[in-house]
């Protein structure tokens, strides 16, 4: 019976090494999926069947409270970028366990969305029927379909990122910004928030994601190069501004996690009230500094850390020679629009993360202290 | 020349090794000073002077939003806890440069308040004047009078901390806190949110906290000696629950600030989500867990931390047997208010700091790449 399961397990990574790789290499058709039936390009489209019903509260909403807890916190904060700048409502997102006991001010007006992967996060759901007790419309953005958060939401949408058996979140984190990124276009669509021609772009654009993460995921060799330098590290600082703020959080989570290594994400502006102090020429800081919004703000902030002679490994644009120049080393990602870097931005992260655990001999799949889904308080 | 330079810089330093131990001493006066006209026990009032004004449109202020970077940021935090709370006021706190470029949602019905110890601090006077110009009403918490925040507000507070030469905020910190409480106050009573009898409750132990926090200071040899025992320490983690999160983080930067040692805070409950993996018998972890709203949780997530063989450092209530039978250390502060507890939980970490850093030969009162004011972008 242990050599099925072996051989079983075995067949369900798909010729990958750990379910994490697998999964990191599935978002290419993970985010693909989400799309199904949400997403037309032709026709101008985007919409979520299951909060069709609440389209219109949406549009009206004077305040969006998202909670969750982990990576999907981190997508949140991603959504809170994306709700604001496009549907201009303003967003407030809560870690859960806060939420839920600081006596929240919740009122019948409010919406609040509740992210999880599994859907049965304790302290989530904890803040979810706090929320409903108060009157509030409460959405869920979930994986695990029939979970206890989707049957006690009165709407939502799941992410259909399929099973996520490592314990780092790869697959689902996408899945959610994705299904965040849908949500945002139809309330701003409803809403007229958005400029017809910026809606059509951002849709081309978001149609276009998967291949592109596909060709991200094509440099894996680099990307195990890289990880190669760092692999000794005991600490790390991952640097975003705007949207790319959560990425960095994550990149910094999911290294954490699995290689335990010490790493933190800050918005790069903040590095100069603090943090900086900590730099040095062992200290690896991983800056998102792709072009767009606040492009000549990070690479300042790239400046900063070179003078201090940290090692700046460097998520840009293709084609970027500035920060090329600059850094120790660089990623390039293919070119999008600003509201969806952090679809792409994520995966080397996340590959860079893997690589360093596998190389340190960590058990990737079942890091230590961690549980997938963290069901009680 | 030189040599009275020295002397003047001795005097200055009133007796103490460093500008930071002895402004961590004058809290105790800083926040008696922050107090005086504003704060009167016997007639169960408090006010301040320079928001008197808008006294009015605070109370019916719909949301208050809150900017500033680096420690005023988690004097912020604290402030969303207190405003929330005793206002029910939705707050949001904002770090001063995510807030600027990224196209806030503003309108002439919010209030925006900075804090900034110096007044100069670049991101936050560019967000104030963002805020300005989208006719939002805007109000200054400031240490350094006639400073260029405390010129561009509509009206403010000072926090009266007196000159803070030590690049690491200490008292400017408490101050902050400080008047943002007696703001909180002043506001919940004009609004009627709090009841009389928990007012004069929280206004009386308000007025004893200078006395409790020169009790803690005489605890300074129990914090030297358990600073020795985590001078050599790579990382840390600092955990907290609701009004005590930002006290952790701010622990933490303080720490990183003048010992160069990689900490981070978290809410105590977002451990399981991933920094749990970071413990081992190496990692020291600095625990709020006085009694009070979160005191079993807090329990809790210490159990956990001691399972997985981390090193706790507890900041407990007078006379609390559980946590002192768990902790591997514990520093004992006098019990207070639920609101009022960062103003003391604060101040043994302060200390703790202090001492590792003057451990490990640090520049204590310039630590190295750091500015007092972060006067550029």
């Amino acid at each position: 019976i242990q050599e099925l399961e072996l051989q079983l397990e075995a067949i369900e990574k798909g010729g990958y090494e750990h379910f994490m790789l697998k999964e990191i290499h599935e978002q290419p058709r993970s985010i693909r999926d989400c799309f199904r039936g949400r997403l037309n390009v032709e026709k101008g489209w985007v919409g979520l069947g299951g909060i069709k019903d609440y389209e219109k509260q949406l549009a009206n909403a004077k305040r969006i409270i998202m909670v969750a807890c982990g990576t999907s916190w981190h997508a949140g904060l991603v959504g809170e970028y994306l709700f604001e700048e496009l549907t201009r409502i303003p967003v407030e997102v809560e870690y859960a366990s806060e939420f839920r006991y600081r006596n929240p001010i919740i009122s019948e007006e409010d919406i609040v969305i509740a992210i999880s992967q599994s859907g049965e996060t304790a302290d989530t759901l904890a803040a979810l029927n706090l929320a409903k007790d108060k009157g509030a419309t409460i959405l869920g953005i979930c994986n695990v379909v029939g979970s206890s958060i989707s049957r006690v939401t009165d709407a939502g949408s799941y992410t259909h990122a399929g099973p996520e058996i490592g314990v780092a979140s790869t697959k689902a984190f996408t899945a959610q910004v994705t299904v965040l990124t849908l949500m945002a276009l139809t309330i701003a669509r409803n809403k007229g928030t958005l400029k017809e021609s910026d809606f059509r772009r951002i849709i081309t654009e978001l149609d276009l994601i998967p291949e592109k993460v596909s060709r991200i995921l094509d440099k894996n060799e680099k990307l195990e190069e890289i990880s190669k330098v760092y692999k000794d590290a005991s600490n790390a600082l991952y640097l975003g501004r705007g949207i790319s703020f959560p990425v960095a959080l994550e990149g910094a989570l999911k290294l954490k996690e699995i290689s335990y290594i010490h790493a933190e994400g800050y918005p790069a502006a903040e590095m100069k009230h603090g943090p900086i102090a900590l730099i040095d020429e062992e200290m690896p800081v991983f800056v998102i500094a792709t072009k767009g919004t606040s492009y000549e703000k990070v690479v300042s902030n790239i400046q900063e850390v070179k003078a201090r002679k940290g090692k700046i490994i460097a998520v840009i644009t293709e084609g970027d020679e500035q920060v090329k120049g600059m850094a120790d080393h660089y990623i390039e990602i293919p070119e999008t629009d600003d509201h969806l870097v952090p679809l792409l931005a994520t995966i080397p992260l996340q590959l860079i993360s893997y690589h360093v655990a596998v190389m340190r001999g960590a058990n990737v799949d079942q890091p230590r202290n961690l549980a997938k889904s963290v069901t009680v308080e």
